[in-house]
């Protein structure tokens, strides 16, 4: 139990920061002393900041991705091939896939996935608004990457049958030993992955 | 380099918390994510914490604790020892000191140490309110509790200095050696400062 110092705006500021994941009694304390040196102004800015989030945040109509604009640059970005969709769980994927520049189509931020654990269902997550884009804007191939985990598993799952009765393909992206990985490092299930997913070796050549 | 989304509050929210000391880029966008899985009076609360810690935050009088009130709650505990003042660097320290259930005076909160680093000079700390202080209620002790680094140390002397010509005692808390850690583990200065400042053995059976 923790000692408690007696000021509301300052036990209110260090409960908020102690709400945010990761983040301890302890070190929420340190952070806003650290906050409490600052110029009064440039405190404020932090919280006026929060406060901004809330009103002004906007997301892409077509894809979800948080954006300043009603259609985000990526959905406008016209040199993007619009028969490709790759559906993730939240914008993190989108910067990590950009950054492989691998990929030329769109996105669809589904902003969470399935988990009756936490009382996620389907339509709690942009999944009607992803039906609905696919049977308007008729795309070739629907790329699935999502986590592997159950609640991944099931995402895909669901999504994939609802698109059954559409002539779109459902890809989901490889699953396998990481590059630089060690074969004895890896887990089994993924290296059965692997071998399992195996590629003739002439396709990996024009990736060197 | 992060591929950055093009939203203007969002970009700043993950700025002013990236800008937390322990906080990378990376955490912050994680943490900002998370916030906007709340609902949005959740987020504008958040945020208002910290608008409201600008404004409303205030210090004690006396010893510069953090405080709802004029004087805070121990200084203006009457069952207090007013004759010995515990000097310490902020709040942190008030609370692991109040915890030991050890002492039984009053505080003087400095809000940092003299860092000519850093550019903290005696006058930008609480230095000129304790001399003050002390010449005016006149404690028999000051006890310094400050970090033993090279700041926390001149610190210390500066403060000695200054009370040389006051009727009043200037002691250190002790340094030595942790209760339950190893004497071969200890590190040469500590164990070394343990040995020069040991104490009779009987002086210890009253805290069994």
């Amino acid at each position: 139990m923790m000692h408690q110092i007696s000021s509301s705006p300052f036990n209110n500021a260090v409960e908020k920061l102690a709400s945010l994941p990761g983040i301890g009694n302890k070190t929420a304390l340190r952070l806003v002393l650290q906050l409490l040196n600052r110029e009064g102004f440039e405190i404020e800015e932090f919280g006026k900041a929060f406060v901004d989030l809330s009103n002004q945040i906007q997301y892409c109509n077509s894809c979800f991705n948080i954006s300043d604009t009603e259609t985000c640059s990526l959905c406008s970005n016209t040199s993007r091939n619009n028969d490709v969709i790759c559906v993730v769980e939240n914008i993190l994927d989108v910067i990590a896939i950009e950054k492989t520049n691998q990929f030329q189509g769109k996105f669809h931020v589904l902003g969470g996935i399935i988990s009756p654990m936490e009382g996620i269902g389907p339509n709690d997550i942009k999944i009607p608004e992803l039906i609905e884009r696919i049977t308007n804007t008729k795309p070739k191939e629907i790329i699935m990457a999502l986590s592997t985990t159950m609640e991944g598993d099931a995402t895909n799952f669901y999504i994939y049958k609802k698109l059954a009765h559409l002539d779109v393909e459902v890809t989901t992206i490889a699953r396998g030993v990481g590059i630089g990985d060690e074969i004895e490092y890896t887990d089994e299930l993924t290296l059965g992955r692997s071998l399992l997913n195996r590629i003739p070796f002439q396709n990996t050549l024009s990736l060197r």
